[in-house]
């Protein structure tokens, strides 16, 4: 999310009541996610695990829960709960941004696009060139769909980040304020939901297809040619790259990336990265050749037992 | 469900035209199934698998297709099909109850709360103080919300359960006429379907939070704070304890247990009682590092063969 | 999908701008795909794998890009591009079948059904007698609902069918324009999603019941009588026979037949045509004793490993 105009630290840290390390004039321009923050960008860490790589990352301001040294050419907002206080900057600037109370106010929807009149459409929607928007759709706020897209009956685009902070008393929500950006010709199947980003956006690659019923969490991103089966269920901060295929039932963990072209066999479940090229089998998934050998052998088990008497 | 005022054992044979076992003024004051029977309830069993627990359970009147002696303090209603007399009782005191076709004519909405216009609210329905139900979302009748709840766009909570009895020509439908009540502070994610319970409640616990696409059954007591990721199917009759996380795609099938705090991770399948505070992985879902090692096991095999030869 | 009347091989080869082979005045009276063919269909081919069983089905017309022997009292349209030709055929005849944006203009209510407020009819619908069509429903163009049926809250069916042509720069998608047929007193819970058949139909069996959040796949053909517990998917051109019970999440991929009767249990996952009247579990799924062999097996491989130090 970028700030309607740049802030100076001071600006931000008196705002906050916060103390600041490093120039007082250093600008912090928006707020993102560790995982797509940019130069300009604030970024927080409340835990001292990812410390490092909060303060190595390109985020040039950093909102954190200890007094540490300033990186050069960087900033520090220093927080006793740096998770409040992301979310409390995030609510400042994007106040309105409750996706299931969507009105169509600030939209724009191209002339040659069909929009069925029982969607809902959220405000900062873009709709493109000849995109069919089926009944019952729900597109959430800062939603961008692009051109030759069919968006099929009762999905929901745009749905908050299932996103908590686990405190004494439960979970603290993550105030979503990111966006989805589909790209052109891009299918979504009838039930679909697409979460969109917490500050960044949740994209779907251009020539995508989705079948119904697939879950895409916050902040992933897939490329283009992509082809995704019924039932499909991927979290968030995912990278999938183009002309992957994920067949029936398929789960991918959040964090994870899957190479270009990989193909990923029905109700398997990735656990870690996967490169690109190669078909995958299981749960968890390993390449499907060696995974069918295994499946072999223990098939050859009870032999096995019998002669070791 | 309650009756709307007690009724004689006599009372109550008469009209369904059935024999009865015991005082004839002992009185029954409303009916359940056995997983939530408390003393004045009626319960059927028609099968002698189950004629024990029954007759032995809290409810103190049993519809039953033998005669059998009285337990002491209880009555009998002797019937040739249980089933079907549980189901006139049930649609004789709640006929209209058929959550498809909701119109809200009986609910009551806090000041506070906000409905998306599109939004559809069965009867008996109340909603709680700040609560927020998205665009396209079905509240059946009989449907509790609490306070600051966020129910995510095209959810569909109180839906019948799904529940039959196998008859030489097909399945008949058990009369669903109980209701789902859903706590403070939960949030359910994006077209998720909470069932209600048949004649008694589903409870989602305080404090818990649901991603999209979530499945959980009638009947299902799920406790406070518990984490359930997209995905996620639960059958009814099942009981989830307080502070339980369930990662995507995870099942668990009817009338199981999960202890407090337990953890079961992605695309997991419960298959038995699960204690609390442990970590379990797999289909069938065993306590993780025992099926990592397992795995690693598997994994092996091929050298284990070779050194067979 | 039947022609409104025959064409001729050698008028519908003029229209598309093909030659052809075979007497020019064989009659071509409808189009299907290789699952559904009867005589005076025409079907198409592209690839060298599937010629012989197109040539050798009950087509009598073979829309091919290769030229070969004419089959006995058979004809063939020679493309360089079947798909593309049959697509357009499709869409000749059937242009205007897109469900997303489905009108009720044609469509047939029995007056004693009852169809909520916020359900969409698409066109040439038809609802039976005493059939209930919840909120939130899509029923897209060409679905014929039978008598005593439920469809809950939210369901999607006639959908597109998720089938698309591979091409250089990217996927083709087929043109939709077959139906769905559900049988008599089915009942299929919320946020399914049905889709109809490419270019015949997807078909329920009458007194089927699904249970919420079901996908069943284009041109699939599901018995009488069975029972789907929650989140199973079926890919398209599935056969399955009368009383088959899947439980919940399991997942059935394209092409395969399950036999009248069996059972296949929680989260398996179907890789070959299934026998009917046994019980089936484990993705891959095995015939359910041996598969608990299988596991027991595994079970004891600490101990072989030790065995052989």
């Amino acid at each position: 999310m970028q700030f309607p105009k740049a802030l100076a630290l001071r600006e931000l840290a008196e705002q906050l009541g916060l103390s600041f390390a490093g120039d007082p004039n250093h600008l912090v321009t928006g707020l993102n996610e560790i995982h797509r923050v940019v130069a300009g960008d604030m970024v927080f860490v409340d835990h001292p695990k990812y410390y490092d790589k909060a303060l190595a990352s390109a985020a040039t301001t950093v909102l954190i829960n200890k007094e540490v040294e300033v990186p050069e050419g960087k900033g520090l907002l220093i927080s006793d709960d740096p998770f409040r206080d992301f979310n409390a900057i995030a609510r400042y600037f994007a106040p309105n941004t409750f996706s299931p109370l969507a009105k169509s106010i600030s939209s724009q929807v191209a002339g040659s696009a069909q929009v069925h009149d029982t969607a809902v459409i959220g405000e900062r929607v873009v709709i493109g060139e000849r995109s069919i928007i089926g009944a019952g759709v729900v597109l959430g706020n800062d939603v961008m769909i692009g051109d030759d897209c069919i968006i099929h009956a009762n999905s929901v685009i745009g749905g908050d980040a299932f996103y908590y902070k686990k405190r004494e008393d439960g979970y603290e929500k993550m105030h979503t304020c990111g966006g989805v950006e589909v790209g052109d010709r891009v299918e979504i199947g009838a039930l679909c939901s697409i979460d969109r980003g917490v500050t960044a956006i949740t994209r779907i690659g251009s020539g995508s297809k989705l079948d119904n019923q697939v879950h895409v969490g916050h902040d992933t991103l897939i490329g283009k040619d992509c082809l995704f089966a019924a039932q499909v269920g991927i979290a968030g901060c995912v990278q999938i790259e183009d002309s992957v295929t994920l067949w029936g039932q398929v789960g991918v963990p959040s964090d994870l990336t899957i190479g270009k072209g990989a193909v990923v066999l029905g109700q398997s479940g990735v656990t870690k990265d996967l490169e690109g090229g190669v078909t995958y089998f299981g749960s968890p998934a390993e390449e499907a050749r060696s995974k069918y050998r295994e499946l072999a052998m223990i098939r050859k088990l009870p032999d096995i037992i019998r002669k070791l008497g």
